[in-house]
């Protein structure tokens, strides 16, 4: 397998599963990676990963569950191609599919109700607020250029069957808007868990499960923290990350 | 200060303030304590406190903030006695009053907008749903017989100035309704934090904040554990409660 320019290949840490990342254009971060850990799973599921990027979501989930079934789509081209690629490293040819489009039009590449799971790794600031990345590719994913919470919840609202489950990594401080649009998309949050860098500090992150048609009452679990004492990452994180080296960025001060 | 027939008088734990209680009729618990400590309070803040029960939250702002003035609104006239007789007992009688009626009508009985902070310590179930309290004063706290989640709500936005304060604590199940209610009424909640009985348990209360007319973007801060080792009091709920006996009923299993 051949990296292009720039790219590098690195260790997920789990089934000696490999992926191929590029610095510059948003590497995975530890919120896929929570993501992934977090969703409820079943045998068999079909999930499909909106935004996939360099599809650390797929690759993860296919090493986890055996029997499951995954679909990553992604607008960038290049960042498509290199998915593929690393589809193919992993011999997940035949349980990963990489699909290039817009999740604004999943359905029509997709269809409708398709998948039990589908998971959401969405853009995290409003355009105009915060910083913009220099890099193009990273300033797609960062923020919400291509579309916004909404379409991407709406997104995933056509694409999951009735009664199946979306699973959303967001920012805590938007959590009111994440759970507002959900139920606006009938998707109704039914697992929450929030993930502060430290048991003393702010939560960062938030994790969501909803279900399509679903009634309310939510479950809030155990927060997760990242860090434990003398700076090392929590117990239920090395869990997490097995021996692998760890990713890029994110809740990470 | 002469107790009736079932009454008890306790001690708060801080400045030596008193309670009289009655154990039918929904002794104050661990969420109003916590209420009372979790909300913002500022120098000479006006504050009114909703089916304000023995008035706990009033006589714990008074004990913790010298400079407030509050107000009660219990619709049960039996339970407006005791808390006036509470009132007296710690002689804050200049700076708390207590008002016979229902939250459905504050805006008749106290004005629009005229409040700092409204404190909500909300019914809990929705009608038909739980177990109902086998004594009826229970019944109207505990339950949304007298009103509905929406109602006391809608009331707190009613009487809260423009870019004032409304703190609730609520059930963590129901977070999800509590926030799209709050926005709803143009309450932006700014103050999370969630009340888990230890670290490995689901939480089981959530405290709010909101701003009238305030922007989006929200502060979720760290989780409060009830109980930290060997059963024990966790060091900020001993904090919190200083040297008192300690709630009735609330969040402890």
């Amino acid at each position: 397998m051949d990296l292009r320019s720039g790219e590098r290949m690195d260790d997920l840490g789990r089934n000696g599963l490999r992926i191929i990342q590029h610095p510059e254009r948003f590497p995975f971060s530890l919120d896929a990676v929570l993501l992934a850990h977090f969703a409820t799973v079943r045998p068999g599921d079909r999930v499909l990963d909106l935004g996939t990027g360099c599809a650390v979501i797929p690759l993860l989930l296919a090493g986890l569950y055996p029997t499951v079934q995954a679909v990553g789509l992604e607008i960038q081209a290049d960042t498509c191609d290199m998915a593929r690629r690393s589809v193919l490293l992993n011999g997940l040819q035949d349980r990963i599919r990489i699909v290039a489009g817009d999740y604004r039009r999943a359905t029509d590449l997709l269809g409708h109700e398709q998948f039990d799971l589908v998971t959401v790794n969405p853009p995290y600031y409003r355009p105009g607020s915060g910083k913009i990345s220099p890099t193009p590719h990273r300033g797609v994913a960062r923020h919400e250029v291509e579309g916004t919470l909404e379409e991407v919840v709406a997104s995933a609202a056509r694409t999951v069957r009735y009664r199946g489950r979306v699973a959303v990594v967001f920012l805590a401080e938007r959590l009111v808007d994440l759970l507002a649009v959900m139920r606006q998309h009938r998707l109704e949050p039914k697992r929450l868990r929030l993930i502060h860098p430290k048991s003393s500090h702010p939560a960062k992150l938030v994790l969501v499960e909803a279900l399509k048609g679903g009634g309310t009452g939510l479950v809030i679990g155990p927060p997760l923290m990242v860090y434990g004492v003398e700076g090392k990452f929590s117990q239920e994180m090395r869990a997490i990350y097995g021996e692998g080296p760890g990713p890029s960025g994110g809740t990470g001060e």
